[in-house]
């Protein structure tokens, strides 16, 4: 145990180690039924007497803080505890720390969450994939095996692109998926909002533009708003971003980087059209700027016909490819990945070494492990089958019990539902009455560039909920509308 | 699967589809024995006759890439890959990617490790701790017993600082060391890299100067040159940075972050004397600047006196603290923290969210359930009791094997011992001969500010080897010196 103690201190060091002591054990930093070291070994720590550590203990003692049992030492009784936690405080913080705080925006859209009353038995339409698809049982095997496979190798780093097998399996995947690569032009990432803070991290300054479809995902909105990027919105229909308007955006504006997400886009569900694919494949080349394509649920389609990636129609090196597994298996996995060619795919590799040396091996190998080209398939299979059925159940409630002002399109695939309300209505107030009511929904505010432009849309996630709750949550979900309309 | 067709193209689409598909096969993305999408399905993916699909899958057949199997399909067959990688082509990138590489220095030390011949029995004394030191059986049944435990939840994104009772271990642990700290001002980082990565992030913009001990651990070198700083060294000694010439320094340069490693530090193996320690904190705080600490392995002490950390020291938020379970258990599961109180708290959470949304919540929860204070305390023992006799062979090896010109001082605990070669010396040029020797370690340059300052140096990690082969090595190490001698 390291104690700060001052021998030039006109208190003296018994009281100082009491002192220290009892602060830790009152502010529950040292947990009831801890055991305080012996105290031989507490003085020859600190290079004092072991008297000096027996009076200490005794005061603490006397406090009633500590208890001595004979033969199993001195351990910290139960307290109640006193000190408030130190950043709830209202200390004076450092200058630097003023500065720190001053120089950046917290911006995330308000969205009327917090402090509302919320139902005992919410219904969420918030989310991703639904994790009770994984086999959970399978995955704990495939890490039971990993580690009787490779024992100590897979504690170690590893290679710092990700391991090598599971960067083939990827090649692989992607194969099926038309887009062709090579391992050594895949990096693992800790999910593919690694990715996109590594491409923010290698290729925008502070200042720089980002031209992003409106609305867009609104972690890549955090993200570009924490590096202090300036946002600009390209407008978008059912057929994804109006590319036919990028070109006058393109030359005022001088994006660094255009972001898109050309499937089931995330908040509106829509895919981007062949022909529109092809535009901005054209349009990134003639103006020299990189896009980046994220593909979160690329495969989760239901109907329709499939469309090439952009990375496919990339003609060499314009592209980043951005993938994940979390949306399809486990959030809580932590790994996606990015494609890259060239100069930039190295720069990537550098900076996810100097952010966090690389991803948990272990994860990666058991996940090489259990996944396979086949495996995957099945799994988008089987997932695309019940998650169809609940999109269908979504749509089907949505017309039974929300006013007919309330327009959507219906996705072809992924995860959203993304409705407009009817004219004036406001989905930040709606979200108090539904939660009340016991269903929640993300409000359309923080997807946008201009938060004011999502006042009236709501996105709802379809694939964690089961058909009967979907049922159910959208019926309260009708209650909120009717309390709403009364008010107005 | 996702073709990208092209209906306006001359050539015919079962061409296009044929065309894609042998690329891939031949580029080694679509694996041998994968199986093609059914014809009936493809041509419905692609909105194309199933009779263009079959002209395909036909031709493929006459070029021998493909064999089709009654009932079972369509599968690849191996081949002889024919295609180069594309990141070894002599292609031309966008202007955009060789803008990207320009900008940036991909700096790191040269050391002379690559190309030379190595031994086949290489004992390498580079690393951090010992994996075989951890009871991995004991960590698959702690995931085990959580993933039955938890369920679906440890597959979930999770609270964004960190699974809360894991934060809540790493306050009974830091309370243990002297380092009284609240659950709520600890955020989990991958690793302590990240933390010291989100630390950059938030404090500093390129150009900024940060103050580092000279020498230092070489990923904080590469992180803050990668985000382009200015490094400013203070030099050290064997009671760490000589905090007595550290005034001129922050007023000459204005350093916008001081980085210390104050316990066995990395590289050198010294650890910051107390008087040094008080004297920081207070210049930290006259000239406003934040002090990161980095506490690797503070515990990992063999003999003589503890030093309370600087951040037990701290008046108030003037010390961010890093720590990590890496070094001490296992690289492999990427887990370290950071402890901050105030704004720059909040601001690191808001980091970590925007660069990867978590830290697996797996590996966190199955940490929580496998570690406990006093487990921990039991690991640290035995593993201190393991190091000591390894330190000890190391130096004594060094004394029998090595010229007496070699000077060192024996550190009091952690990993390193940290070597000076004879006068004009050179440990980039002896790591050739030792290599092929049989024996490795890390050269000093890439230690430095300026790497020519570490020429004459070597680490020598002694926690990785075992007492004989910790033997052996230091006598290979001695054969590459009596080469090098007869060479000059």
């Amino acid at each position: 145990m390291r104690i700060p103690i001052d021998r030039e201190q006109a208190t003296p060091l018994y009281e100082q180690i009491a002192a220290f002591l009892r602060q830790s054990i009152l502010s529950g930093s040292l947990a009831p039924e801890t055991r305080l070291p012996a105290t031989r070994q507490l003085a020859q720590d600190l290079g004092v007497s072991r008297i000096t550590v027996e009076n200490a203990y005794a005061a603490l003692e006397s406090d009633g803080l500590v208890a001595r049992r004979a033969g199993s030492g001195t351990h910290v009784l139960p307290q109640d505890l006193l000190l408030p936690r130190q950043s709830g405080g209202s200390m004076e913080w450092p200058l630097w720390q003023r500065d720190a705080l001053d120089a950046v925006q917290f911006t995330q859209a308000a969205t009327g969450e917090d402090g509302d009353t919320v139902h005992p038995n919410l219904i969420s339409f918030t989310g991703f994939g639904d994790p009770r698809m994984f086999p959970i049982a399978e995955f704990l095997k495939a890490l039971k095996d990993v580690i009787y496979r490779d024992g100590y190798a897979c504690m170690e780093f590893g290679d710092m692109r990700g391991y090598p097998p599971l960067r083939a399996t990827i090649a692989h995947v992607l194969a099926s998926q038309g887009v062709q690569t090579h391992p050594d032009n895949i990096l693992i990432t800790s999910g593919s909002q690694q990715a996109l803070a590594l491409i923010a991290q290698a290729l925008l300054k502070p200042g720089d533009t980002v031209l992003v479809e409106s609305p867009t995902y609104d972690g890549a909105l955090d993200l570009f708003r924490a590096h202090q990027l300036k946002l600009i919105g390209c407008p978008a229909d059912a057929h994804g971003m109006q590319v036919e308007q990028l070109e006058p955006l393109l030359q005022q504006h001088h994006p660094k980087l255009i972001y898109t997400i050309p499937n089931f886009q995330n908040p509106s569900g829509a895919c981007l059209s062949l022909a529109r694919r092809r535009q901005l494949i054209a349009l990134a080349g003639r103006y020299n700027i990189p896009l980046l394509e994220d593909d979160f649920v690329g495969e989760l389609r239901y109907e329709g016909r499939v469309q090439p990636a952009l990375k496919a129609l990339d003609p060499g090196g314009r592209v980043m490819y951005v993938g994940t597994f979390s949306k399809l298996l486990m959030p809580g996995l932590r790994i996606g990945f990015v494609v890259a060619e060239g100069p930039i795919y190295e720069r990537l590799v550098q900076l996810k070494r100097v952010n966090d040396l690389a991803t948990s091996t272990l994860i990666q190998r058991g996940l090489e492990v259990y996944i396979s080209v086949g495996r995957y398939h099945a799994h988008v299979r089987r997932s695309s089958q019940v998650y169809r059925k609940r999109r269908d159940a979504l749509v089907a409630a949505i017309q039974r019990y929300l006013p007919a002002g309330v327009h959507l399109v219906v996705p072809q695939g992924g995860l959203f539902v993304w409705a407009r309300l009817p004219d004036g209505m406001s989905a930040a107030r709606l979200l108090t009455l539904a939660r009340a009511a016991g269903v929640e929904y993300a409000p359309g505010a923080r997807f946008f560039v201009q938060t004011a432009d999502g006042e009236s849309y709501m996105r709802l996630n379809f694939a964690t909920q089961t058909v009967e709750d979907i049922g159910e949550g959208v019926r309260r979900l009708g209650q909120a509308f009717n309390q709403l309309s009364q008010q107005r």
